[in-house]
């Protein structure tokens, strides 16, 4: 059974996507046919909109589920008038927070989304350039400005994470490799020792990081099976050793590992 | 006036925090205070979180906004326990979804986020690995692969861009600084020549430009207005000439940035 569902915004679309993705994620058995339309900021778009949610309509034979989070009065009703099951976020909450926090809400098009020009932005930039010019131990002058610095063996999964911690919460991660020479003696490379308090280890299941790897040199002694059994071996004994706090990727999306490594470094977002 | 608002979840807590800060921007004048529980998985990690949110009341004077989306009902009721408003996000929402579409939700502890093994996983870790192994005309032998590739002038947002469309859509967006030596051409390097369909133009206010600049180098040529008025002028005619499609970053964010261009080349995210 195919289901088609619109996340419908006057601004990026991330807000109705994000929580329509969650709604939609508890009912596993539907397959729904996504579709997000973002910039929905005149009548004349909505209506081209509506136009497209009335054909999935007759298409597919189901109604449409719609999840919308525009603002302005006029667009929205034209958006109404489309044959569909609407999740409306703003109309649902908006009215109860209003009354409590005492005040009118903002109903102006694209407030939800900050401005490039506010600090936010501003620490957003900077931390995914920290992130990208301290990536993969290329530099390790700069540790003393990092909030975190990852560490752990080849695809464990710290540059994405170091650049979702930046793009997301504003964070400041830089990561550095461990080899085979630092794991083999135990200890810490110079460049990491006086930085103690800021390292925070990634570890992996073995025959996953084996099949990553194998992506990516496929065959190699890099990738075997024995090598990645050692690797993981050496470089959680490593941790252990020099209590070094860390979790594993196995199993975990990069919003997962993300926000874990957050939780349990107790970094706060520099981001609103 | 300050308000405390928390967001909860037992998962990573990003659909809390992505819808909360979307319902909160919409109240201009209060100033709240933002805090994220994640991962809030057992009864005795929610008992800790009221008692926080009961102490946030007596301290700020103010009933607290709560906005969560954890699934399992026992660890719900102890939420609702604490002394705040509640924005009830999947209570409000599912009950009438289960009706439209004729089936039980999965009230599985955890169940809104992608698996690690998923095909989406596998698809944005290459959609990262390719922004950043092709950033910066770094290597251009790749672009065939490419789904995008972004010009512009330096600090015009070419890599923000294309990491976030790697990171939230799965998108392959390789990109390539435009030099004064191709703009005073008024041609394309031979490695964009062949690829014109793929490319799309970044630009910026020159004064905004000069400004991003001088945070990174301060009173540089690189950095002064003449020479950011004449990239831009020239960058810009270089677009129009060869039929580039562009916009502007100026007081965009990296999502508005990364969406526009998503709608404008017609490209389908690769990721749900």
């Amino acid at each position: 059974m195919k289901r088609y569902a619109f996340f419908i915004s006057d601004g990026t679309g991330i807000t109705a996507e994000t929580l329509g993705n969650s709604l939609l994620s508890q009912f596993e058995s539907i397959d729904f046919e996504r579709v997000t339309f973002p910039y929905i900021d005149s009548e004349e778009k909505a209506e081209a909109v509506v136009e497209e949610i009335n054909k999935a309509q007759i298409e597919s034979g189901q109604t449409a589920i719609v999840i919308d989070t525009v603002v302005d009065k006029n667009i929205r009703k034209v958006i109404d008038q489309a044959n569909a099951f609407k999740v409306d976020i703003f109309a649902t909450f908006l009215k109860p927070l209003e009354r409590e926090l005492g005040e009118k809400s903002s109903y102006t098009v694209g407030k939800s989304h900050q401005s490039a020009l506010s600090d936010s932005y501003i620490a957003r930039m900077d931390a995914i350039n920290y992130a990208l010019d301290n990536d993969d131990g290329a530099r390790t002058r700069y540790y003393d400005e990092a909030d975190i610095i990852l560490v752990g063996v080849s695809r464990s999964g710290k540059t994405p994470s170091c650049l979702y911690m930046a793009m997301q919460f504003g964070i400041k991660a830089a990561n550095y490799p461990l080899t085979e020479d630092d794991m083999e003696e135990l200890t810490l490379p110079d460049c990491l020792k006086d930085r103690k308090e800021k390292l925070f280890g990634l570890t992996i299941d073995p025959d996953r990081l084996s099949a990553i790897r194998n992506e990516r040199r496929a065959n190699s002694r890099y990738a075997s099976l024995k090598q990645c059994y050692h690797e993981v071996d050496e470089v959680e004994m490593l941790f252990e050793r020099n209590n070094i706090p860390y979790l594993t990727t196995t199993d975990a999306s990069v919003e997962e590992i993300s926000t874990r490594i957050m939780a349990a470094a107790k970094l706060q977002r520099r981001l609103n």
